[in-house]
């Protein structure tokens, strides 16, 4: 945890906090601070800070916050996944908070088992908590916008350009030879990119279609098959350092 | 599974394999499969090939192997990895031999704790069947090295040259500001990389000077914090992406 991440309600308007269990045990236990001691701080969707510890005891850890004016940018990334099981979906959460995703748009396809989309981890008290570690871990406050579409079609027809209004549109897919970094490269500035991810089996020949048709473009990491959660944070990572670098001067 | 990666000694001379238990209930129960057809295959540390089915029973699955001439090429990345907690390494044998290394080289740090070093997933035993599955996942032949060095001062200034000869060296560092396309750039080519990765609370200046003394240049990924795991997926991913790049004409 390298940044306490707060509610908006838990800051009172002067920038005082009293820290709720599990951040009030972390300063105690992990941290070891006392009084006068400083510690990171954030607020969800707002700006990071730093507290400063103005009272400390086992009942009650309390903060005065000073704030940055500007909150972190917030990720140009948002990623399309083909929803994985939910063994793998729970463990994913956290690195994508942490890598920064705009957006998470899950979805059906051909080879996603229907009941995974019961899966207690799809419920916004499943995997909230994940993606305040994650951003706890990354130093972000942007809480990512989660969206569950069963119906692939109308995700992609109707929902897309709503969704994702200006962005770059890429579609992972094994055996395309076309690297992230060239995909990214040879056209105006980007200012936010779609990626999407296909399931373990790969997207059907009608889901590529669909999606190739709505501007998406497919590139590839190589000949290695990689797992689900693997491919998540290796090829969001080509993305932000595409990213980064075209913003470089 | 994307292959059934055999030992040496399963394979006759005539390329005939009686597949273990393991393998051969994945034949039946997840591939599905029945007499005549085909399945991938590889030999540890050798070549990858086909298999035809030519028994298949509740007791035995028997396969007629053909293999290419050629192993596929051994991954030109070897990684420096300060020893992370067990749960971590555990999680991470399998990713790393799907990205692909060469070598693991596993050494103590001041923010490595000593038991780490009498974990069972450091004894071959725990890990190997870890390495396998990754391997199994990437369709690659070549077991990652592994070695274990307690003793960090030992192992760079004394080990290293044998370990990595010829090695191009980084070691990621929060902070640094080149990117590890631009560490691997503008030089001869690379014929190989070592990549240095710390422990989650980063060397200290000491191991990153002396790191530094044998020829490790600074690479940095951004401002954002990652775990040991995303870190370690996400550096290897950059490496290899930039040793693709530097390949391609």
């Amino acid at each position: 945890m390298n940044l306490l991440l707060l509610d908006p309600s838990e800051v009172a308007p002067d920038g005082s906090v009293s820290l709720a269990p599990a951040h009030a045990d972390h300063v105690r236990r992990v941290l070891n601070l006392s009084a006068g001691q400083t510690v990171r701080i954030g607020v969800i969707d707002g700006a990071i800070g730093v507290g400063t510890i103005t009272a400390i005891s086992d009942q009650r850890v309390a903060l005065a916050c000073v704030f940055e004016t500007a909150p972190p940018e917030r990720p140009r990334v948002d990623v399309l996944l083909a929803l994985p099981r939910p063994k793998v979906m729970r463990r994913l959460w956290a690195p994508l908070a942490t890598l920064g995703v705009g957006q998470v748009i899950l979805t059906n396809a051909e080879k996603v088992e229907r009941d995974y989309f019961d899966s207690h981890v799809l419920r916004p008290e499943g995997h909230r908590p994940l993606l305040i570690e994650g951003l706890q871990q990354a130093r972000d406050t942007h809480m990512p916008v989660v969206s569950i579409h069963k119906r692939f079609k109308v995700l992609v027809e109707d929902d897309l350009d709503a969704l994702c209004p200006s962005s770059r549109r890429l579609v992972a897919h094994p055996g395309s030879d076309t690297r992230i970094a060239a995909a990214l490269a040879d056209a105006a500035p980007v200012d936010r990119v779609l990626l999407a991810i296909g399931p373990e089996g790969g997207w059907n020949d009608f889901e590529l279609g669909l999606l190739e048709a709505h501007g998406c473009h497919r590139v590839g990491i190589g000949p290695r098959i990689l797992t689900t959660t693997t491919a998540c944070v290796a090829l969001l990572t080509l993305v932000h350092e595409a990213l980064a670098k075209s913003d470089s001067p």
